[in-house]
């Protein structure tokens, strides 16, 4: 295993076979991938599927709170639950540059597998590709869920059924993801170090959906942050977003240091947050539930549906002001996930 | 459209929602993708299903006979036709170098769209990650799928139920896609092009199983070429295959290519290829089904199923002699796929 991957390994050949079997069945390990098919045979009850695609790119690989591993898996077991759905199966497909140490790549494959086991998710199928030294950087990994959606779930990923009085929810601290990426790229150093959110939040969900049947939204808040999840959610409705500024939790290190290079942390990425629009009734009781678990200890109400500025996500500041949250215009933070 | 490609359209902010209302659901438009949520719902009867992934880094991204775009459809539908499924979804996942030209996305998203459409499958959900410079080769594409398998279908994947008598079938010429491939890389110019075979199998698939149910097995002949599926069909298995070297069609420029750089089409990838194990009785009027479409017409029995050599594949030479098919030890052609 102190061997480096070569081109062999993704010419669909003996190394191809060889180092599926030593790696991928060995920690994947189920029923379903053992046959090693091209296509793996699942079996769903009938009804509605929710299904997703991510490929992750992080840079760097490794990082305080996970890998590239972990991440792959928690992005896609996250957009099927926030979805409404329970996931089941996922796909991985991995794309490695010539040269990558095996070693990193058997790190990336547990991390993956323990991340699967906790969600209780099973890896079905996959890919390899190798590319010549320098074509990519590292290792790309796509992972595409299914995930079974019941049908009292199935306009949670739209949010039809949104009024004002509803509640926005959030299960913690934001940013936290971002700006562990930012300090691991960049060497920044804070006394106390930034770790990534990175977490498969299924179970902490489907607790808040057990306690509740009046959460009308969910999203998980990846690339361009809370903000953009706030401003999609707007847009084109009838109905405006308020958010109270001083009620969103944010981290004192992550705070400093989106103050030290320029960010707005409602923008900063998280790979373990979701946003919740939750009926006013409701709310206190979801955010409790979810206070419950480990994953949602700093939960909170951060603002509500309003009947007033209309397609609009506002901030009302702590010192009283007000602005629009806009979309993400260009890009913060490349490879961030 | 006259732009490139920078680093915001794949911030999840304002930029990435503009690529993917101009091109993605321009092009992919259906019902199941324009709520553009993360994660599509598409509804499926209860059974089994047949789930697929893989990534596409062919180089180069144009070629004659297709591009990164049809291949990564062709190839997943593919995966699926042969585990005897009938491809419905697909989710597509891009990978884009900074500075890649809109246009030729644009090339490449039309192409996915227009072979989606001939092999009557949805494109219902997506991911756009772009990376710097330098840091992937212009673009590499994910597809994975999802199709519905009928229960009689559910052993062609794996092939349990061959014996010895059963012909090997394939489609028709060997090595088009691989020596395209190469072609184009290398400018080589014959007098005659080589055009790859890239296409989705899936109809002239489906026409055969409606004449036969004694199609045992079947394998896409994709990266290691027919030798690769050979190989891993005898492998462990109390049968040996037998290949008569001579009934195998290779095209005159393709076989030209192959002794001009030391290739053995055999182990050439294709793209547009099938193997079939079908039962002595059905075999010519499976390949008669086969001829009827033009994916097909050059179809041919070109081997069989033996009780000899065990877990062996044997190619009888057209000289009398005869010698073990191997498996491909090391990478012939990087990113052929």
């Amino acid at each position: 295993m102190d061997k480096n991957i070569l081109l062999g390994h993704g010419s669909g050949g003996k190394m191809t076979h060889d180092l599926i079997t030593d790696l991928f069945v060995k920690y994947f390990n189920n029923d379903i991938l053992s046959p090693q098919t091209d296509s793996a045979i699942i079996s769903i009850n009938s009804g509605n599927l929710s299904f997703t695609t991510d490929s992750f790119v992080v840079d760097p690989i490794f990082f305080l709170g996970g890998d590239i591993g972990k991440l792959a898996i928690a992005g896609t077991v996250n957009d099927l639950a926030v979805s409404g759905a329970k996931p089941l199966y996922l796909s991985a497909s991995f794309i490695i540059e010539e040269g990558f140490p095996v070693k990193d790549l058997e790190v990336i494959i547990r991390s993956m597998s323990e991340e699967a086991k906790k969600a209780g998710v099973k890896i079905v199928t996959g890919d390899t590709k190798v590319v010549n030294r320098g074509q990519c950087d590292k290792i790309f990994i796509n992972t595409t869920g299914i995930g079974q959606l019941p049908d009292e779930c199935k306009n949670i990923g739209i949010g039809t059924g949104i009024e004002p009085g509803d509640k926005i929810i959030i299960n913690g601290t934001i940013g936290d993801h971002g700006m562990s990426i930012m300090a691991a790229r960049e060497g920044i150093n804070f006394s106390a170090e930034i770790e990534s959110d990175c977490a498969c939040l299924n179970l902490m969900i489907k607790k808040a959906l057990n306690v509740s049947d009046k959460i009308k939204f969910m999203r998980d808040a990846t690339r361009g942050g809370v903000a953009t999840v706030l401003c999609e959610l707007a847009e084109k409705r009838s109905f405006g977003i308020e958010i109270y500024e001083e009620a969103v939790p944010v981290r004192e290190n992550v705070r400093g240091m989106c103050e030290l290079l320029g960010f707005d942390p409602l923008y900063v990425a998280n790979e373990g947050k979701v946003l919740m629009a939750v009926s006013g009734e409701d709310a206190e009781k979801v955010v409790n539930e979810l206070k419950n678990d480990e994953l949602g200890k700093d939960a909170a109400i951060i603002g509500e549906i309003v009947d007033e500025h209309h397609a609009r996500a506002w901030l009302n500041t702590g010192i009283g002001g007000r602005r629009i949250i806009d979309m993400l215009a260009g890009e913060q933070l490349p490879r961030i996930c």
